[in-house]
Formats: structure tokens, sequence, C-alpha cells
């Protein structure tokens, strides 16, 4: 499929965001990157997700296509030439989607709970985050990537994650490392690949962006 | 691929339970039907779904697949020469599985609130309820499915909510049909499917299931 008129539009700390610029840059398909003042949308968002008015939104040939997950499966779908993310196997493929829903269901929840709440509430969050992380280790298991020798669709949606375990660290007062030490090993080998290193932001930068983000909000 | 061993772990007034009945009986698909007291989950069930511990759970030939949308998927990939319920194409699939996942996001949630809350959460509720339903009567538009001229995902992943719509009317007390009555012609008309009509309960035995379920939950 050709590559015309790609547009992303996008908030540099989302992780969902991410997702999409890793899926993109796995296909090596150039794109316009357009920044969204998520305080003041602009135009072209609101006509493009009505519904959600979310980014990130995926812009193939003047057509929308919003939400993360289908947003990358699409990509997987529309350029399926080169870096195949999901497996061709329909069992193997329900298996990843089972997991990258887990991500969803819990990962971004939990985090927003270890730096948006204090005591108990982020004492609960903290550990049924960890145990989350533990149960996408034990899946992991002696594999180098959640798609097995190859970078998947699994990776796609985890990995941008990490680029928050240190601001989730920070606030939490807990490692991620310590508790689960082959996940990072996993996170690590990632971030060696180019399509992950151009995607995801400085953890410092992400960081001083929670903190601006609890001030503006007004959470202590 | 042989139909040999499908089991479907599942709990009648469930709508998520229907989705999967509806999409394996589209396929001619014959399958053992397992009844889950939820008070008191079966080993199998633990076993199988060991993350979330929900169903549905489809088995097939003794591999586990669990969330509704994901296991509707499932089957059209796993016995994909019959009744076909993505379209091919990318994007239209892509937007099929944008309107399952706005049909997660609000119908659920919001129709639990019509019947678990008063005052103005419910009145809320009700309003975005609305809302949502007209979104997707919209994007049905003339058509008599949201597959097209065929019943297709969309169709499957809404239409068990119609046998909930009785009860929402009764605790919320407004019609639905009054409000989106082009809706209510298309629920009519997937419901003489005969996928359908046998994977649906009565919708008096919904209400009445919830009029239990209130009291077990202490909602006056």
């Amino acid at each position: 499929m050709a590559n015309a008129e790609v547009v992303l539009l996008d908030f540099w700390p989302s992780p969902f965001g991410m997702r999409v610029r890793i899926a993109l840059a796995e296909k090596g398909i150039k794109y316009e990157y357009k920044e969204e003042d998520l305080q003041n949308k602009s135009a072209l968002l609101l006509q493009m997700n009505p519904v959600h008015k979310k980014i990130p939104v995926l812009i193939h040939n003047g057509k929308p296509v919003a939400e993360s997950l289908i947003a990358v499966q699409y990509i997987d779908e529309a350029w399926k030439d080169k870096a195949p993310l999901l497996p061709s196997d329909p069992y193997l493929r329900a298996q990843a989607k089972f997991w990258a829903d887990f991500v969803d269901k819990k990962i971004y929840a939990l985090g927003r709970k270890i730096w948006a709440t204090k005591g108990e509430e982020q004492e609960a969050a903290k550990k049924e985050f960890i145990e989350s992380l533990k149960l996408m280790e034990g899946k992991l298991g002696e594999k180098p990537y959640f798609g097995g020798e190859s970078f998947g669709y699994v990776d796609v949606v985890l990995v941008p994650f990490y680029s928050w375990f240190y601001a989730y660290e920070v606030f939490g007062n807990f490692s991620i490392e310590a508790e689960c030490p082959k996940l990072i090993q996993w996170a690590k080998r990632c971030s060696e690949k180019e399509s992950v290193l151009k995607s995801l932001p400085d953890h410092k930068k992400v960081h001083g962006f929670v903190l601006e983000l609890k001030k503006r909000l007004g959470i202590e």
C-alpha cells in the first residue's frame, strides 16, 4: 500500500500515541507528526475523532483510525509485507490480543493511581501493578520478546509504559526493576531497537510532565 | 477447521456470552454449553481464565480464548469459510473494531448505571446511554445491518444488549424505542435470524434476573 498521506495526531507523553509511532517505524512508514495541545484541541482532531476526541488518531489518505490497539492492528494489516506484528495463526493472534487487552485494562489505570493517589489507595495500586507486571513477565518467560524471537504486537503495546516507569517509581517510592528484573531486561532490549528508541521520550522528561500534570490537576 | 471439541463456559444473562453464542451459531459450529455459577466458579473456569476468572471462555481443542470481542474475532478467523463477520478490507475492519470498542466502553457500563443507581447519576447515565445509541443509529444509517447487507461483527457485538433493553426501560422509566426507533427496527431484524433468536434470552427473564441481582447486591 502506498505510504502517501499518513498523518498522526499525537501528544508526546502518551503511551497510546507511542504505540502507533513504534508500529509506523517498524513498518518504515513516513508520516507527518502533528502534536496536539490537549487543552486546546485542533479542529482536525475534533473532526477526525468526533466520538472520543482523543489522540492518537492515525489518518491514512484522509481516513481516520482512532484507538491505539485498533490503529496498530490497522497498520499491521494495511502494510502487511514488512515486519509483521501479529502472528498469522488465529490462536496465537487471540493470545496476543488477550495480553494487549490486559495491558489496557491494568497497566495504564494502575500507573495513574500510583502518581495520582496516596496512602492505602496508592499501596493497593502498587501491589496490583507489580502483580500485573509479574504476570506479563511470566508470559514472556525466557523469550527475547512477547512476539517470540521477533518484536511483535504485545511488545509494541506494553513497551511505551517503560518511559513512564521512572515517574511511577519516584511517585510510588518503589523499584520496578527489583520486582521484575526480567521485564526490565526485556524493556531495555526493546529500547535498543530504532523503532522504539525514536518513539519513546526520555523518562526524566515524562517525570517532569507528570509533576506539571499533578500541579495542574491540584494533586499534592 | 474441525469443529471437534468446542466448549463454551458461559452464564445465560451475559451479553458478552451471547456474542460468542451468536458467532458460533452463525458459523454453524456445534459446541458444548457449560453454564457457570458465578457465585461458585468451576475449577475449569479458574483453570481456563486464571487472569480474569470471567465468562465467557471459548475452549477449542483444550485451548482457551477469553474476552468476548477476542473470542468472536477468533471464531471468525478460525472458521473463515462460512459467514464472515469482519470485512476483509483493513480500513473497514478498523471501523468495525472501533464501534465494537465503543459498545464495550459505553453501553454495558451505562446500562448498569441505569438499573443500579438513582437520581442524578441515573439521569446522567440515561442521557448518555441514549446519546450513545443515537450515535450507533446514525452509524447504521439506512443499512439493514451494521455489516451492510449482511449481519456482521458490530451486529454480533451490540445485539445482545437488546435482551436487556426491557430491564433498562423498566428500571430507568424511559422508552428506548421512542428515542431510537430505527435501532429497535434493526434489533428486531437481527432477532429474526436463527443465530440471534436462539442465543438471546427472553427480555422478561433478564428483567427478573436484574431484580434478583439488585436484591443480592442490596440495591433498592
